[in-house]
């Protein structure tokens, strides 16, 4: 029985670790890292830094690299599907390969791996390629924490529901019903711009947790603009980009 | 400048803390600690054994009473606000009797200070009782994320919004429109005896990343006696519980 275990390591800073992973790290036979493509370099850069400088013990390390993910495929999610399940062959032929027959294989997830992240699903993929898996989880700070930490509010209004969702979802079905806070992830077009009409503040914030973190806040018409303007010359300037808001509704 | 850190110190277990909340903590001149009333003393007795077994200095630690919330005030919100109010004064004070003019003030605070918690609006109330507060937060992880570890399941669907709410909620407004997943928090009643209508999976947890952690899931209807039941008969045992569920719709 292989013991796979998904760690969540925060949003960019390895102060963000818990102490149970680095202990689970330290305990792994194997650690699979994956090798993100071109400009994502820091990202993987960040789990060997992990690696080096926070274990105590030196597991195995394999590096891995991401498959292409077809953008051609017609329907969106039979292009995810074909990549998870690419992403589980090769993670089954390294575990195959590396690691015995009851080894702890471990692998590092940016934020936590509940939160719009595909390790979960590809593992259950890993489960059904003939390997025998005990998959357990053990979080790790979101991206969104870091949101609401960096600005120092609250997630919620007192006894008052919050939606996490994606900037696809926001402009396909505008501001939901019933909720004054929304949480925007997952983001490339800076969505907030579909949902002017409703008087709120946002939260922004890019490279959250990072040396480069850049912050913004105020109300939403008035920092549209300007938010744009920033995440674009950011996105030049790094060569890439990962951003998140909060939008709240205001009276 | 007073700096206040209020430092997420994760679900019930000292291995969620992350090494940033050990390193602000270690770094605090003065840290406040709620000793909470009757049942709950566990709780503050996790703080306790962070403070003695993780960190390498020794703070000053000054432990105080909760002022007993009046469920008498006519309006919920009232009563809520009278209670910050008397909390916002009982930290002022401590912090003026225990704290130099800029001393580092540090607070554990449950799960995440973000999440349905009051610590970040107690604090902008001290920050006008006349002393000047710089207020940082450190996030912990959360009992949503100690539940969708445990059960080793995403938060969201692919691609889709997930809403966070609470018991209140879903007896007030039945299961929202636009999102199949909805998490549950703060619910003394189990309130999703309230939306058995709605083909739904319910995945529960009580004292989720605790040692007496009880999980159970399945299909809504077919579980729903049965957690009634376990919840109960945990509560009992322990003298009190707390508990925290996902619901997701099925096609
Ligand atoms: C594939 S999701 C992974 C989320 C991750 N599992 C988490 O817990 O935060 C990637 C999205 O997370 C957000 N994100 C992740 N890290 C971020 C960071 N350091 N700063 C801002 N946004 C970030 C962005 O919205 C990005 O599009
Ligand atoms: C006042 S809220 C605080 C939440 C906290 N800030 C967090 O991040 O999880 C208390 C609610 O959190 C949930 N909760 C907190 N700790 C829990 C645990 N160990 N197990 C189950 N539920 C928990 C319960 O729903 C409870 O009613």
């Amino acid at each position: 029985m292989i013991e796979l275990s998904l760690v969540g390591i925060g949003s960019g800073n390895p102060e963000h670790l818990t102490l149970e992973a680095i202990r689970v790290l330290e305990e792994a036979d194997l650690i699979l890292l994956p090798r993100k493509g071109d400009e994502k370099t820091e990202l993987a850069d960040l789990r060997r830094d992990i690696v080096a400088d926070l274990l105590k013990t030196k597991p195995k390390v394999v590096e891995f690299d991401y498959p292409v993910r077809d953008a051609k495929t017609p329907k969106y999610l039979d292009g995810v599907n074909t990549w998870h399940d690419a992403l589980a062959e090769i993670w089954t032929g390294l575990i195959a390969e590396h690691g015995s027959s009851n080894a702890k294989v471990a692998l590092m997830v940016w934020g936590d791996p509940s939160l719009y992240d595909s390790t979960l699903r590809i593992a259950e993929r890993v489960a059904t390629k003939g390997i025998s898996l005990n998959t357990r989880v053990v979080p790790g700070i979101t991206s969104l924490q870091m949101l609401t930490a960096a600005h120092a509010i609250p997630l919620n209004t007192l006894g008052a529901p919050v939606q996490i969702t994606t900037g696809r979802q926001l402009r396909d079905h505008g501001w939901p019903e019933g909720v004054d806070t929304l949480a925007v992830m997952l983001d490339g077009e800076c969505s907030f711009q579909h949902v002017l009409d409703v008087p709120a503040r946002i939260y922004w914030g890019g490279y959250v947790g990072m040396p480069q973190q850049i912050l913004r806040s105020g109300e939403l018409s008035g920092q549209c603009d300007e938010i744009i303007e920033t995440r674009a010359k950011a996105r030049a300037e790094n060569g890439w980009i990962m951003d998140i808001y909060l939008l709240r509704r205001t009276a």
